[in-house]
């Protein structure tokens, strides 16, 4: 009589560290991950998060705490959004996720000591985890140091520049490359057409995801598939297979199933004890145990808001943002002109980029995250005659500062900066605010930065773009973008006074100004809507350095930007008045919502109506 | 009887485009190339410039300008520090190089219609050939574009991303690889190691440098070398050797002398042939045709200044610069602090961090053309206990700028930059000015930014930077470095009053200050050291708000960074005076000399006197 094991179970919220993991079965650990998933689904459908690329790591995770003991040994979630369930084995509830107070949506070193180092932009973790090793081994002591990386993170230009220096550098690290054959948007490129010409062998259904797009920066990649002989091919798969990265200077192990702990475990066993840095390549499923999300070829579900977990549903009312907006925009303008050509780096769905995509795919162009070149390519078709228009998120134009100075600005050329996510960005939190674009592009010569209150006014801008001006950023927010389209010129480089008053202007930036307006309609104050940040508007300002008092309100970017700029420039001009800046500090500001982050900055119009 | 030859010689002044080149024989070719090789000499002995990399390419231009029609077709020289021969052969003159009114020292578009794209910075070539190349393609239009491109520059990260794209978006393009087997500076990392176990068989000899630290990112140039059966080497090298690009969906051509007109012709005839994208590699040998520069393998003779031909000892005094102060400063500090760690991206020989390497091995390391990579991991470095101190120029810490918000600023890790270069720096014109940084870093909290006017202040600075105050800049020129050294303690954040006055405020920054205290002494003037430009001085800004006027002084940045954040902030605090900014106007600035270009922003201590 054989006799059914007890299958102990984890209650989540006990969890202190991940010494626990010792002690249980291989079914206990079965049994954990579904628990983990099914946590975390419960919470990134009360609190929106990243739910897919999370769940693909559940089991990787807790084969990696297993084997591994974060207390000395170190790990690196690149980017962080796959690091949901080490927040729960090294004791963290996901209750309040990305909310005020509650755990962030990435890792935080503030967080807990288990956390060694944090992110949210892509591909750092190698050059981190090298650093990491250079230390360690200049202190001559001993503890391994992981860098967890996707496929697609691991294809932009920082974390090459880092594998190519840590196999150099011969300072042992332990790279786990999550393979979920699936980037965060549509595949990138045509090399995956090229795997489905050979079917789909087990052979090469089993190696072919390694090849993708990932790596098909991989000199082997293509070769692989493309020579003509079958023996060759057998032979140069065989003979140099598991030699890609060892041959570059690392040891591989792999393929892993990456939803197969004990697989991992001793793969993770092996690296721990070869003397050299060593890449562990893991297959996983993005989305794995949710039904919804692992048939997700779109990537609708890589960030979700809140939603019902039986239907798929946003629990709330999904609103027509100003990404959808412009994206509306880009299109009727591309259908209309033939000389603009999108690029967008990575970021086609929360953009809506990957609709337009479809309708114009050789003038739509995804280049995976590779903001840098995404710039400098811009640069090549600006002067050859066509219109680059670049949607990118704020946060990410920050990889391409210098491109857009000495690939763009520099050389005067034109392009449209589509510039998203500007502003508080609310529950992502610190790494990414899209609150410092303004104030780096002003340091930037020939640059024009624009931000729109209205549907109107952003056409207008959209339209004066395209004209040619050099490079000219059109920021805008995630919020909602209020309905009602009024068509308005605005001559290029000039301000609205939206209401005539005496003594006292404010000049506001963004849709807010439409709210002041309103707002504001009984009292004698000026309000002018600063639709271009860069350049002032010189006639406006003259004017204003008349007033006796000035608001300057930007709850779109850091004091040091727009605010600081004119405010200096009215006093350069003889300004003799009282200034009040509202803009948001100069700090790095952590998740909250965008509201709670607003009130804590007293960016509401309510503040500034209490500064007159 | 044999009858000789007449050798046809050019005057090149004489040159107005590359049409002539098709009436030259091969003789005739020799000829024009040794006579450049002079020309070249003569210019850059006379107003320096770019030696070694110059001589090393002029062969292959002669062979590009022979075999292309660049009327038509399109060349972007990377970096463009290569580009003089063909100046030559566009028709410009080398008389005037560099200097102002005469020719800049890389591609500039508005100098000639031959340069069709411009750089400065390295890297960007094969970004922007991809972007002409869709732009060609959607024209429907057929031309040649070509980018030639270094060993080193291709190593880095924003051309790995462009590379990458470039296979997948299947616009054909031609990449002309001059691979010089050197870098700028001393060999990066280990890899060179590698091959000297190899000897030098002629076999490997021809193809090792292919495989060297250019290729050290090929996952086979390592493997090649280290697999154990000769056979299974000489399997993978023949089988794979010309694959390597073609695998990944290029041609491959190569590799052919780069001295042999004959043979680039060949190759560059079948480049145009093939119908996809393709790589020729050529091995140049740099400094190739002056005895001096040929046989350097420090990289002395990249960068010169004016020399004496014959001797090529320096024309002018070797000046004690703030690069080499802050060096010998940096080397003192690491014999005394075993926590400090050294980074620099391939500029090492013009910061002087060669010698410091040569001591200090293992706690120096140069990363290559790999300013994102130098600083990511500088934050690993940080918080693992270790002090990251980074050599780099100001211009190229742009490409940085996510990196040290994302990787060290946001996470308030310690770091001291050394930013050289700061300030105008004359010849090298618009790609290389150190005058933004300043301004950009501003943009990014939790930075410190300073500039000292004489050694003491330095020395202080560079000590206070090593208390951990997260990122902190220093800033200095590249000029002369006065002598004298008298100790002085700078206060964290705080400024120097330098003369006690009435009335009238100038608060100056860097070595100027001391020039402005010297000139000042007898006028009842107030002057402050603002050695600290971020964070401001609080004490000292209300005490400015009370004075009637005030001058902000800044010769080295652009007037939107230090200057226009204390004006502002004087305003901010009820300042009522008078203000004057003395600074940099927000533009790109052309080459001439540094003293010229401040003459013409009026930026002189005695324009700011002319202001009181």
């Amino acid at each position: 009589m054989s006799k059914k094991k007890v299958i102990q179970r984890i209650n989540l919220s006990e969890i202190k560290d991940p010494d626990f993991l010792q002690t249980l079965s291989l079914d206990e650990l079965k049994q954990l991950a579904s628990d983990i998933r099914l946590n975390i689904i419960e919470s990134t459908s009360k609190n929106g998060g990243h739910l897919s690329s999370n769940l693909g790591a559940v089991d990787a995770t807790i084969a990696l705490c297993k084997t591994f003991d974060f207390k000395k040994d170190k790990v690196i979630f690149d980017v962080g959004h796959q690091c949901y369930t080490y927040k729960i084995l090294t004791g963290r509830s996901l209750e309040r996720l990305r909310q005020k107070g509650g755990v962030c949506g990435f890792q935080l070193m503030e967080e807990s000591p288990f956390d060694h180092f944090e992110a949210g932009h892509s591909s750092t973790s190698i050059a981190v985890a090298n650093g990491m090793a250079i230390a360690r081994d200049l202190n001559k002591e001993r503890y391994n140091i992981v860098a967890f990386i996707g496929d697609s993170s691991i294809a932009n230009g920082l974390a090459f520049e880092a594998l190519n220096d840590v196999a150099l550098q011969k300072h042992k690290i332990i790279i786990v490359l999550n393979d979920n054959d699936m980037s965060i948007t549509y595949p990138v490129g045509g090399l995956s057409r090229v795997f489905r010409k050979y079917g789909n062998s087990a052979f090469y259904a089993k190696s072919k995801s390694f090849f993708k797009k990932i790596f098909c920066w991989n000199p082997l990649g293509r070769g692989i598939y493309h020579c003509g002989s079958s023996f060759k091919n057998w032979f140069k798969f065989h003979a140099l297979r598991t030699n890609i990265f060892d041959n570059w200077g690392f040891a591989y192990i792999g393929p892993v199933d990456g939803h197969n702990i004990k697989d991992m475990e001793k793969a993770f066993a092996r690296a721990k004890k070869i003397d050299k840095s060593v890449v562990v390549h893991i297959k996983t499923v993005k989305g794995k145990g949710y039904k919804l999300s692992e048939g997700d070829e779109k990537g609708s579900w890589h960030g979700v808001s809140p939603f019902d977990k039986e239907t798929g549903q946003a629990t709330k009312e999904k609103k027509y943002t100003w990404s959808k907006f412009y994206s509306d925009l880009l299109l009727e303008e591309m259908k209309k002109d033939e000389k603009i050509v999108t690029i967008v780096p990575g970021t086609g769905v929360g953009s809506y980029i990957t609709g337009i995509h479809d309708i114009f795919p050789k003038r739509t162009i995804d280049v995976g995250i590779a903001e840098e070149y995404a710039l400098t390519m811009s640069g090549g078709l600006s002067v050859s005659g066509y219109h680059p228009v670049v949607s990118i998120y704020s946060t990410f134009l920050q990889r391409a500062y210098d491109e857009i100075s000495h690939d763009l600005a520099r050389i005067n050329l034109n392009a449209t900066l589509l510039v998203d996510r500007a502003g508080l960005v609310g529950n992502d939190g610190k790494s990414h605010q899209g609150i410092y674009d303004e104030a780096f592009l002003i340091s930037i010569p020939n640059t024009v930065i624009t931000m729109a209150s209205n549907r109107g006014q952003s056409k207008s801008l959209f339209d004066e773009s395209l004209k040619g001006h050099g490079v000219f950023a059109i920021r805008f927010s995630k919020d909602q973008c209020k309905d009602g389209f009024e068509e308005e010129v605005v001559p290029f480089g000039k301000w609205k006074e939206e209401i005539k008053g005496k003594d006292i202007a404010i000049v506001g930036v963004g849709p807010e100004v439409e709210d002041l307006k309103a707002a504001l309609k009984d009292k004698n104050v000026t309000l002018i809507n600063a639709i271009y940040q860069k350049p002032l508007d010189d006639e406006w300002v003259d004017k204003l350095v008349k007033y006796k008092k000035v608001i300057i309100y930007d709850a779109y970017g850091v004091i040091n930007g727009f605010p600081r700029y004119l405010a200096s420039t009215l006093l350069e001009r003889g300004f003799k008045g009282e200034l009040v800046i509202k803009a948001i500090p100069d700090t790095f500001v952590p998740h909250a919502t965008s509201s709670e982050q607003k009130q804590e900055y007293k960016l509401t119009v309510e503040d500034v109506i209490s500064e007159i």
